[in-house]
């Protein structure tokens, strides 16, 4: 069994009967879905889904996991997702999988989240992966020519058919190639105030928990305070 | 001739050969791009425009006025757009005619900005128009019920048929009804942090002059500082 699915197969333990759970979309991910999908059919688990992404939409349904939209549930119980970073202070960056804003959105109106990676996303500062920001395809050049002059080496995510990406939302991805980040929550603000700008992928104080894959088993990280 | 059409023949006097002008949207902008439409036809004036929505498109193309994206041009040197309501201190609402996600991302990427209004538009603090904002799809219902929560009395913005209203980025747009706002920057800031806000209609700090219509003719105001 890898790392990720290990986690998967863990964090899946935390989801109860009745709960509304937010599946969050990733390699990592995967495996939760998949576990949980075992666990509604094979063990009459009775959960209802929010799924983060078309991709996970069409996992979940396949294994018949009964979904709901975020629109139409007043809040989530637990989402569980993956993450790209951790930080030691439990901060992360997500958006690899061109999700980060359906994500956010999903992180934003649960109770409760919490991570599942296997040990090589965590670090001691975030900013080597590098930071996606979703933008408005409307001005987004200008947008790149901002992040170019404030140092940001900005790159634009591209699909197979070497043709922009456009995710879910129906906005483009640029990646910012920051080596490191000194201070998130002030990147974040810069970040949210920044007019072309849906959402980034700095997940600030959202979490309560991470479970990390490591070649000696899950390891079971709680936030303190959260 | 009404205070709205006055403005906008007024605003063109600031157009100049060879500039690449940023063309608001609504009632005012209108007339402004009409003007700018038969001074390049009987002046020979020679311009650029950077439309803001799909409805002044099709006007300035209809005109004949050279059209350029935003994303072709490195910036802006003058946007002309009304505006739904200016403060004393010089700060706006827009977006009552749904536009105002393209009209802030213009203006952003303009080296100066104006605004023509009629008199009615002028007020001492902002907050009677309703506060437009707008959000993502995805999960703006669970925007609208935060919205509730804080107590800014929001409506969805219907279209004609009477479904919500889908804008030239394809988002919603939600009104808030706040009657007074005490402090644009703070709310401005709040909204800028809010997951699902794509962009809100507090302009902030964004304009060095306004021509305001009166039956004594128009009026400008510069902006100190700017």
């Amino acid at each position: 069994m890898n790392l990720k699915e290990l986690v998967g197969i863990e964090a899946a333990k935390y989801v109860k009967d009745g709960m509304i759970v937010g599946l969050g979309t990733g390699s990592t991910a995967y495996y939760l879905v998949k576990e949980l999908g075992r666990r509604v059919n094979e063990e009459g688990l009775k959960i209802t889904g929010v799924v983060t992404s078309s991709k996970t939409e069409e996992q979940a349904k396949e294994l018949g996991i009964p979904l709901k939209a975020i629109d139409d549930v007043e809040s989530v119980d637990l989402t569980i997702d993956g993450a790209d970073e951790i930080s030691d202070d439990f901060q992360g960056i997500k958006g690899g999988g061109a999700a980060l804003l359906f994500e956010k959105v999903v992180a934003t109106y649960s109770k409760d989240c919490m991570w599942i990676v296997d040990e090589s996303k965590m670090v001691n500062k975030l900013g080597k992966f590098p930071l996606p920001v979703e933008v408005v395809p409307f001005g987004s050049h200008n947008v790149f020519r901002l992040f170019e002059s404030r140092g940001y080496t900005p790159t634009w995510r591209m699909n197979d058919a070497n043709e922009y990406l456009l995710t879910d939302g129906g906005h483009y991805i640029i990646d910012l190639h920051l080596d490191t980040i000194e201070d998130p929550h002030a990147l974040a603000e810069e970040l949210d105030a920044c007019v072309g700008v849906v959402e980034h992928g700095l997940f600030i104080d959202m979490i309560s928990r991470v479970i990390v894959g490591t070649p000696e088993g899950p390891k079971i990280l709680e936030v303190p305070g959260k």
